[in-house]
């Protein structure tokens, strides 16, 4: 570690210009949440590996800035030479830049590396100091990362209208009447969802996102794929040539928005046909959504540019008829999984650790001890959920590392399991399991949180009280131009009433056999821009509550938005509801029925019969006989 | 109103500049809510009398803005020569003018009249068109207005301490450690209920609220208060004296804030003992609302303003204990008067219509016609509310102008009954009062919804519907840091499942002897930057339900926000409550208890035990038989 910072350092002090500090963020050339192996630079310099953070390198500091998620787990890999930043607490990267370094500072960033919305925030804070954001002339990272992964070479799938149940040409004639309607000639697509929403195509270049490391640039005429080209089969080069799609390599993509700016973007047909020019007058500007990377931003004229969120994510947020039913069929298909799962994990905690069990309450603690050979951990558990999963029709990986985490683990919101370090099952503990996996008809995403032993009356009264805050707010009906924002009080309001809270949001979009987590909207307690909810949007409903060093308890499941038959209908406005298509039962034994409503209590019950019934055709006998005896109605 | 038009055009012509539009606001100089007679210029200008509106006259056209609230008055008052525009639905008058008017247009205003914030907006756009916003030599429609009412020489009081609960000189310390925080050395305050709360005084230079017309400007040494002296008594001038309150004429305000910008403000004393630079070089910053007239504004240098809202108004909002005492003391009188005018109400209904009363349902409908001369009107029975009120210790008038609405007008949420026109007592619809007064310890503001015959079960539903909205939100815990923006969706949710909603805020704070609307806090379905409610807080509760040409229900209690002694703290965040200080019942005849969850039951029963005991030392044993009838507890 301590050569890595060395070699940086003097990459630093040989660049031209020489630079005072280089920032390393997390993100890869497309601002993705989860990045391939090649593209964790922030790890490998700092050796910290929680999927959120950013690295500073100065002449004689490094500092890492993380979030409440991760302060212990950076506290724990992070060396002595590094210091660590904590976001919410400590300054702010730019603000400990524009304060802590001299006038005139050289602050250099990969300009692929870092949002147009970042670059322009961070360089109008430092002009204050006459300091500049210089980019690199390479990827100084890439330079002193001696057994950096190779770029793999991934196959790219054309994703069949089956499940896309909308054409590239039905959306590329959408995306082009959005240009129309803001007079712009063409857009640059960055976010890798994006283009493979848009182009009806999946690959595998990042874990747990069947998506391609590619560009897309769309033209009121034309329609760029820019991508490792050995990446393509010839099939799969036919169905671009049918879709009129003009496939160029990945690095092509610089030169082709230069030409895109000072309009002289074409095809090979265009120049053959001399009818080069192909954009109206009226409309110059160019689309770029503010994550858009700032290299490709810095080859546009200012005033050429429209800045503002790509118009592709509300259509991919709205979920067509043919995508709808085919999340809900993998729902239905996970859920099975998580049944078999929980099932399993029934058996093996009363054999290996005499546990009483999922359904029944022992007397006192149970012994802690596995007896024999046989022993359960936190991943050894996971891998058999994903067994379970992977035996399914469609399966093609997880959505995202699974969360599997027994007591105080629980209470770390985004804990990952290690194999070697991970904590063993434990019959006296919670055990929250938040996990989710990719099927080709749709992505799935869901939490349950159980007890094999004696739950204590403050571990029920806390399960009871998320309980009631899924069931609120998945009940809610609210009119057209509600946000998310206004709706995220409904899941907290049973915690806060003892005065208990959760530090994370309460549900984000998901999508089709794509991203896990989907904007443009989400339920947040964070006020701010938000687009409100609208019909045919997925949204998970996930209230949690985290007992440091104790235990941690999370309810999701995925709810799909749609119309509410109301009886009446104020204002016009139309009024929207939810509807779960998540199936696996609540563990009834951690529930404290004193504390439900007699509708709460109506509404678990309802559920829990329409779990019987849906998943009873994807179960044997044993697990039938299972999911019946957890679905027992509760009474009051 | 031609003439008014006609003499109005021939100022505009002949001014210099001559001006090709003029802008009529309904805001005096200090961007006040309730304005006194000789301030309703556009109300005298235009014929609508609504409390919000703006006019704005052309070479050829007069065009009035008004909201929702007030269509269907304005469309009465109006006549011919002008036209409506409907805020919400076409383009707001800024729109407007720089889309319709020609190039280079100027658009005189005064510039007493229109905030800093407003000002600046609407320059930036009309400069893309190369319009000007023009200050009017003098105010032109105080020219063509022959009897325009004079201003008032209404005393001034003190508001002793025993009602104020903090000194002007620790009101003053608190300003000035504000000003010294951000580097200020001046602020200029012209909210007229920030002016007489900093300087504890109150006046009625405004009906409805118990103010003064002054300005006050504050530096870090001296404080001065603008207004016309023969307002002042001997001892008035004294108190000015002790507490080192300058008294100058209220226009001498224009010259001091020249003053102020070149640092010359001083006081007499000061030029004697030739200590004329009060001020440290660090701080050269002027604080200025944006809400302060552009007049003043435009005095300033821009680079020495320090343009954000006053630091008077979260301390103002934040009831001290005696504040808080007076408050709930003031609303337990005030409550007492609701009771016995609704007790008199009931035996007035029957007696006079026949009506089945209060408490039974008739079998059938009610006659609609009084029996013999005896006659109810929405504005008699006012009065005879307002007669209760006077009754009590400390009234002072009322804090707004009474809405009493019958059947239909009740659905108008801003109606206001004129003695000639408004509706009779109806035994067959529904009442609306929103009413409240202004005592020296306290201000109210109560709504209660009544029928005095047979209700419909829809309108028991939604009666039913809004209760219970108002009971979530009062009953809500949350922690520190929480909008009012994040709660509002509690009262909405029960009527949101019918598909019914309400198009109005669900509260404001309200004053102490001050005005019955007051900020920086509220209780919005609009998001944006709202302040988070605070202990030691008031705020309204007022959810409704308005069906056009049918009938409007609304309840309001006020409540004031506390500290919740919760069983856990999480995150060490504090976390808070309501406590309702409006004791008057809600109509147990209107409530579907079948409708009600079996807590919603026990809260109703509890808060009209509360009542029974709170307000029965302040009733004779007729209306304490029928508060205890009313207060009756229901069952499941």
């Amino acid at each position: 570690m301590a050569d890595t910072l060395a070699a940086l350092r003097s990459l630093m002090a040989s660049h031209t210009p020489p630079l005072d500090a280089l920032v390393v963020p997390s993100e890869d050339y497309h601002q993705s949440e989860y990045v391939s192996a090649r593209d964790k630079r922030r790890a490998f310099v700092s050796g910290f590996t929680g999927s959120a953070g950013l690295a500073l390198v100065t002449k004689n500091e490094a500092l890492l800035w993380t979030d409440g998620r991760y302060f212990l787990q950076a506290e724990q890999q992070l060396s002595d030479e590094w210091k660590l930043m904590r976001m919410g607490e400590d300054p702010s990267v730019e603000l400990w830049i524009s304060t802590t370094l001299p006038e005139a500072s050289a602050i250099g960033i990969d300009f692929w590396c870092i949002s147009a919305e970042t670059a322009q925030k961070w360089k109008s804070l430092f002009a204050k100091k006459q300091q500049n954001l210089v980019p690199t002339t390479r990827n100084l990272v890439d330079e002193v990362w001696k057994d950096q992964p190779q770029a793999e070479i991934n196959p790219v799938h054309v994703h069949p209208l089956k499940f896309s149940g909308r054409s590239v040409s039905d959306k590329l004639k959408d995306l082009r009447d959005n240009l129309k309607k803001e007079k712009a000639r063409g857009i640059i697509v960055t976010s890798l969802d994006e283009v493979v929403w848009l182009y009806n195509v999946r690959g595998s270049d990042v874990s747990y996102s069947p998506v391609v490391h590619a560009f897309a640039v769309v033209t009121t005429k034309l329609a760029f794929f820019y991508v490792d080209e050995r990446k393509l089969s010839s099939e799969v080069k036919s169905y671009m040539e049918e879709n009129k799609i003009i496939v160029k390599d990945y690095n092509a993509v610089s030169s082709d928005v230069a030409l895109l700016a000072s309009n002289q973007l074409t095809s090979a047909k265009d120049l053959q046909s001399n009818d080069a020019s192909e954009t109206e007058v009226s409309s110059q500007k160019i689309w770029v959504d503010p994550r858009c990377c700032y290299s490709l931003y810095s080859l546009l004229r200012p005033d050429q540019i429209l800045l503002q969120p790509s118009p592709l994510a509300l259509p991919k947020s709205l979920k067509n008829p043919v995508e709808m039913e085919g999340l809900k069929n993998a729902h239905i298909r996970d859920g099975a999984a998580v049944v078999q799962y929980f099932a399993w994990l029934d058996k093996q905690m009363k054999e290996i650790y005499g546990a009483s069990g999922y359904f029944k309450e022992s007397e006192s603690q149970n012994s802690k001890n596995h007896s024999g050979d046989a022993k359960l951990t936190e991943v050894s558990v996971s891998d058999k959920l994903e067994e379970f999963r992977a035996s399914k029709e469609h399966f093609r990986g997880l959505s995202f590392p699974t969360i599997s985490s027994v007591g105080p683990n629980g209470a770390i919101i985004h804990y990952g399991p290690q194999a070697k370090t991970c904590a063993e099952l434990d019959p006296n503990s919670m055990y929250l399991c938040d996990s989710g996996a990719q099927y080709l008809d749709g992505t799935t995403d869901i939490t349950r949180t159980v007890h094999f032993g004696k739950p204590s009356e403050h571990e029920k009264r806390c399960y009871t009280a998320v309980l009631k805050g899924h069931i609120a707010l998945g009940n809610a009906r609210f009119p057209n131009g509600t946000t998310g924002h206004a709706l995220d009080v409904l899941a907290r309001v049973p915690l806060w009433s003892y005065g208990l809270d959760y530090r994370h949001g309460t549900g984000h979009g998901i999508g089709s056999y794509l991203n896990v987590h989907e904007g443009p909207h989400s339920i947040t307690f964070r006020p701010g821009l938000s687009v409100p909810l609208q019909a045919s949007m997925t949204v998970t409903d996930e209230p949690g509550y985290y007992e440091d060093g104790k235990f941690g308890i999370r309810l999701e499941n995925v709810l799909i938005i749609k119309e509410a038959a109301t009886q009446f209908n104020y204002a016009n406005k139309g009024y929207l509801e939810f509807e779960h298509i998540t199936w696996a039962p609540y563990q009834t034994k951690l529930i404290d029925a004193s504390l439900l409503l007699p509708e709460e209590i109506k509404w678990v019950n309802s559920y829990h019969m329409k779990c019987r019934d849906i998943l009873a055709p994807y179960l044997n006998e044993s697990d039938k006989a299972w999911l019946n005896q957890a679905t027992e109605p509760i009474a009051a």
